[in-house]
């Protein structure tokens, strides 16, 4: 059923968010409490919502787009909306003042969902009185090709909302993962964080180029990794499945993590390194472009393997 | 050129090696020590070069086929070959052996390259004529749809031995990356485990199920570092790239890995834990076919990321 969608924040997340709803048929007011940035959001909108259709992942772009409005106010944003999603900056005290704003406006029947990346909904919406109807709903940027949500209630989440929040994103093509309480970084970005130190600690040691590294990755194991998780990939990669591979595997993965320990912050000359590796393939005057380049292929990657699915009748 | 490749242990790894070299226009002479392997492996590579052709990934599979001829020794797939894959069993000693033998026989302009997935080969080729002729070629498999090898050298092995094995990993299409030195299990493995580790310790915190653990990298960051590997994910997701990341979310990042130490052996439970969640949504008895699944939406992204790659002119 099509509902009113809120987006509190339009940056590059929020812009991407209005996509993803108004895909799925919902109304979506944009609201940024700086001024002009609407405006760039619409445009960045009108742009995306042309190559998804010509990858073939949308049906009537424009009917998207007429669905996409600007509110006059963060008030007029949320009236009549059954969600928000809020994408402002990163930091605690910003998301904590937007969501005071929110609390002295929103109706009782709102669910608001965070973009955040990392940091527990805990933080900035305790005493609040609609923290109950608060959550974090992750995504990783676009979320209009990378279908990731991460669920993550506060402690005073009720379960309605999470239930809410689930059926709306799931609706909208979007596949939600919950997490049953808080961590710091949530899932994606401790498993980000775990394999990106083991990364530079090679670059470090000079075991390998930043861009061999790279390969392993992308030519190895992101291969499966694009369609099946870590533990599908180890439970089909042993005739006994997951418990064989780790009879067989443990010890000597284990010594390699322990051989790691600890970790240390992440040197400048390592960082320094690595970037400066990166400018000499891809020069700074040219990132934008391989941005773009980046979205195209996520394209063709999502309508492939939604076709993969639908030939394997999943 | 075309030459002749001896592959030495023909289990799931070597067959599949077969038909990489035999696919790139190479005669290839299996070996294994064990009666009737070679049979089981030419039965399986006929129904793989078959499913190449259904995803376009061979040309002429016939002809590959006819390339690949069973040897009646150890001596006798020597004979002439310009390179040798080692797939024999993954302990030290098994391989020790069996480099032992080759050391009596092979030609010297052999070069020999190990599917060892972990084990450095200056455990087994220490003090034998031919180990300046020997490195580390480790596929992820089947490396027909996968293309990394990782190569890494022992402290003898020569710099002419590396180009050589190379250039033939290239022409065939894998995509090889280079270690400078030996460390246990190379880069793909200590990758692989970090990221493991983490997703255990979630899975035992209760924090979620295994398969939204799984779903957080197919439908999140598996999507990118399927053709973009982790340091180019990084310096692409922030407007000033690697360095610019890298000072936004260092801290947080950091805290993370810091939070998860020290690592732990996996506890039987936890191990036991996934390994029934797996079962619950795949019995064993389904166990063979998603492996067959699972090779079949390799090859249909293999083969899309090859079209893509084409279309941009890559």
């Amino acid at each position: 059923m099509p509902e009113k969608i809120a987006i509190v924040g339009v940056g590059l997340v929020g812009s991407a968010w209005a996509i993803v709803f108004a895909r799925a048929g919902h109304r979506v007011a944009l609201y940024d409490a700086t001024e002009g940035q609407c405006e760039a959001a619409l445009a960045r909108i009108e742009t995306n919502l042309e190559a998804l259709q010509g990858h073939g992942l949308i049906d009537d772009p424009a009917a998207a787009r007429a669905r996409i409005a600007v509110s006059t106010g963060l008030a007029d944003a949320l009236d009549g909306a059954a969600y928000a999603q809020e994408s402002v900056f990163e930091r605690a005290d910003v998301k904590r003042a937007v969501y005071e704003r929110i609390d002295g406006i929103a109706g009782p029947d709102l669910v608001v969902g965070s973009s955040s990346s990392g940091i527990p909904c805990s933080t900035f919406t305790e005493g609040l009185d609609i923290g109950p109807r608060c959550l974090v709903a992750h995504p990783i940027n676009p979320p209009y090709v990378i279908p990731l949500v991460e669920m993550v209630p506060a402690p005073w989440t009720e379960e309605e909302t999470a239930s809410r929040c689930w059926a709306l994103m799931e609706a909208a093509g979007m596949k939600p993962v919950r997490l049953t309480r808080e961590i710091d970084g949530f899932i994606a970005n401790r498993l980000q964080a775990a394999l990106l130190w083991e990364a530079f600690r090679l670059l470090e040691g000079g075991y390998a180029t930043a861009k061999d590294i790279d390969t392993t990755i992308s030519a190895g194991l992101g291969r499966r990794w694009a369609f099946i998780g870590p533990f599908e990939t180890i439970d089909l990669n042993a005739p006994g499945g997951l418990a064989d591979f780790c009879a067989r595997l443990h010890d000597g993965f284990y010594e390699f993590v322990k051989q790691s320990e600890p970790a240390q912050p992440l040197s400048d000359a390592v960082v320094s390194k690595a970037h400066e590796e990166r400018r000499g393939r891809l020069p700074m005057a040219e990132h934008g472009d391989r941005q773009a380049w980046r979205d195209r292929r996520l394209m063709g990657l999502a309508a492939h393997l939604r076709d993969a699915g639908r030939d394997a009748g999943e």
